[in-house]
């Protein structure tokens, strides 16, 4: 297996991993915990990730950089796997999008 | 090639879609445009799609919520892309984490 | 009347004239029309003002700070405003944790 | 001394005792601490109460919206200190915005 084949796998390991937190004992991991706390905890945590990636972006850190956006997108999953979806569903999202044709209309929402 | 195979691409596809348009007119498309902006311009739209990935969120919008998901993640590769960064760098960093390690370091770090 | 005095009574003055925008037609005023765009359009305002805020510090800019604390202020007052409520409740509350007592309060919220 | 005035000067009283947390040592109260941390960690503090904020409102708790407000402005405040500035800048800012015109340029703005 490569090395990109196993990267771009691992969001459909997370997912699975997700999947069982939610059913697991808060005690068990730091997923466990948030989903027990519920929906409110898992979106203050998408609030802070963003705001320190915005802080990691403006210090010029390319090491915190992507670990800020690991954590954010770690969170979304998080979030995703709470209504039964997953990080699939927003790669099949960004591909429905691709092409000029994407972009102009991602140009035309915003005016 | 698979439909799953395609989908998990779509982030390989758009990283080489960003490359150019950091190259690009700011006429020729919204990403060539929020480039010509600047960094604070791309730092404001994560923070945007984070609060309406929140509110989508809270008023249980599985569509919009997979849409917001998507806005956030995209404008998170124009930031990396600007850093010579890609998604391909969160997933191995996603990766790095794996494991029930991952998971308990993780759980360390947020105390 | 003293500059300071006029200056403390803004918050009184911005909670009568926003508490008149809440009945007005949308093209009579910005605010208007944001409280006819309904509650989310206003919190996307506190995400995106929160954002500038943070940006402007960043920067070390003294008069975009003010100017975005300003900004974030003011749809913070207009949210209020929607709920009945105004600044005046704001400072009741900060006024109700003063003293010592209520910075220890506050830090033991925080842990 | 009526209760009015007692609440408005809540933000000249804050601004007094920011102004002495800058210089005191890290263990006498929260905002020393904080400031100890330095700036990044009052800005995460902003985009925590932000978020906050918002879920707040989307809960529709009243009791919480004011709590939540007064935390948002109060670290506002800590951060402005920290520039030599204070809430009183902001009402400066406010009241300089005041009347039709204010508005009017207000909506020029966001176009």
């Amino acid at each position: 297996m490569s090395s990109d084949k196993n990267n771009q796998d691992i969001l459909q390991r997370l997912t699975q991993t997700l999947e069982a937190c939610k059913h697991a004992s808060p005690e068990t991991s730091y997923v466990a915990k948030l989903y027990s706390k519920g929906e409110d905890a898992i979106l203050k945590k998408i609030g802070e990730e963003a705001t320190e990636l915005i802080l990691a972006s403006k210090e010029r850190d390319k090491t915190r950089l992507v670990y800020e956006t690991a954590d954010l997108w770690f969170h979304c999953m998080v979030l995703l796997a709470q209504y039964g979806l997953s990080a699939n569903d927003v790669l099949i999202e960004l591909a429905r999008r691709e092409g000029t044709s994407g972009l102009v209309e991602k140009a035309a929402r915003q005016k």
